[in-house]
């Protein structure tokens, strides 16, 4: 699964910030805790709908170069999510700050996986905003785009 | 590159009418021509921004099974496309209907393909508004993902 993302600022340390740092309780979910600042860090994310959590994941910092690359393990979550791995690269061409995204090592390629490859690209369109505009749309104020598993 | 989308109508017929028949102009591109609707025909697809051609690619249909599946094979457009396989597969589930979107066989895991998965959701969610608003987002109304590929 694999995402590409242009950003129209130079600074992708100002990205970076917004991947691991302190902006993902702005792009991704707002229920946003744990430590996400140091490898071996622990990140929980959790989801909710009309007040009613849905779903949560912990992702373990396994690998962190601001402004160049960030990589985090599933470590708890959907069945189908742990053990996955998920890896940003960061870099700059020209005036355009490039996020490369991959939710990697998915043991099938299950109709969940499909599912979560579209909301994927929904929150990298937050993410994006964020950078644009200073404003995301983090869980519960996402886009839902489906019935059924959101 | 996988896509799930769930639509909450129990009219399957009538996704896969804006699938490959009649709608593309409505959530894809609305400059599309060709021929959809039997196996062996070449639908086009161009796409504009400002008024301008950023690309186009044909498809040539491969097999349809109105309902259930549908897949076409890129036979010209951007080289990394040349060749690969999208294919579209249907079903019910209760209330929903299902959307499978696979775009098969890419040479390599070239960043114009992270690039394009995300715009595929991005239409993905197009075809989605079309089905439950009556309206969708086709080019050249598409919202942009990026200031370097479209």
């Amino acid at each position: 699964m694999f995402n590409r993302l242009e950003e129209p600022t130079p600074h992708a340390e100002e990205v970076s910030r917004l991947l691991g740092f302190e902006g993902l309780a702005a792009w991704w979910t707002n229920n946003t805790q744990g430590e996400s600042n140091k490898v071996g860090g622990v990140i929980q994310f959790h989801f909710s709908v009309d007040g009613k959590e849905i779903g949560f994941f912990d992702m373990k910092v396994l690998e962190l170069h601001p402004a160049k690359r960030v990589l985090w393990q599933v470590v708890d979550g959907p069945k189908e999510w742990i053990g996955t791995k998920i890896s940003w690269e960061l870099k700059q061409e020209g005036d355009y700050s490039i996020v490369l995204f991959k939710h990697q090592d998915w043991k099938e390629p299950v109709e969940f996986m499909h599912h979560c490859s579209t909301k994927w690209a929904i929150y990298l369109m937050s993410l994006k905003s964020l950078v644009e505009t200073g404003k995301g749309s983090p869980n519960p104020n996402d886009t839902n785009i489906s019935g059924i598993w959101d």
